[in-house]
């Protein structure tokens, strides 16, 4: 369902078809039942979410749980595809899809990191999702410190636009 | 083309259908012709590799030069979807295809952190790709210090079968 453009917005046609296919391999439980309720991002919320991956898949969980942090893919089925150029109400000027991490992208396929809290089974318990409960679950990684943790990262658009 | 099971591992069906799906938005160009030739991971590189956006998508780039780091995420286009018990030449024993970053896993998607060196309109130049010359390319995100670097992360499995 895809949102109204805002002022300074550059929506695109899409292609007719696709190029290739996801399966849902499982199912994000967490507290927030609509989009509106979730937080900014996985870091702003302390909260115990559980990552149900479906039975067909259980055997790629072996030695998930000796793993601190996961990155996770997953499919954000509510956001618009086509906005190219955005203007998330908290920012001053628009920017493109893919210098935001909006869920509206021709791909919305969301990427998070999270901590790693309890294994049962099939069930995983994760602190660091900022998804919607019932959310689709594309992948689940092990996070290597080596190669995925840049600390001296920098955005500077966002450092530009930063209130505080 | 899906690779011969070795010993140990375990492949399952997958569903007849997919449940959504991907655009290719774009091709990666590196030095490496063949899967065989490429690094064992991007961080094993020095090598500039080039992220082609399409002209389609490349409003969404505006700002993209600011971001000194990208997430990027590609399709493992040769990859099989079925193996969930894997046993990579490199490790003792078997582990499940969500505790490796092996290519090969239901949603062959690839998740890689670079660094941006250069931008010239559609094209972005980079450091820490992995992957064949022409692989389709599904997204770009910045990358957050502040959310997406754990440098403390610890991969258990990985740890303990490390030959160094």
């Amino acid at each position: 369902m895809p949102q109204r453009i805002r002022p300074g917005e550059v929506a695109i046609d899409l292609p007719a078809t696709f190029d290739a296919g996801l399966y849902f391999i499982g199912r994000i439980h967490t507290p927030w039942a609509r989009r509106e309720d979730c937080p900014k991002n996985g870091a702003d919320s302390d909260a115990v979410c559980t990552i149900e991956v479906d039975e067909r898949y259980a055997a790629g969980l072996r030695d998930i749980e000796s793993v601190s942090h996961l990155i996770v893919l997953y499919f954000m089925d509510e956001a618009p595809r086509d906005v190219m150029l955005q203007a998330p109400r908290h920012y001053r000027r628009p920017h493109g899809a893919f210098a935001l991490r909006s869920p509206a992208r021709p791909n919305p396929i969301a990427c998070s990191i999270v901590r790693l809290v309890a294994v049962a089974e099939r069930r995983l318990d994760v602190i660091g999702l900022d998804c919607r409960d019932g959310t689709p679950l594309i992948d689940i990684k092990p996070y290597f410190a080596s190669i995925d943790a840049v600390p001296e990262a920098t955005v500077g658009w966002h450092v530009d636009e930063r209130d505080s």
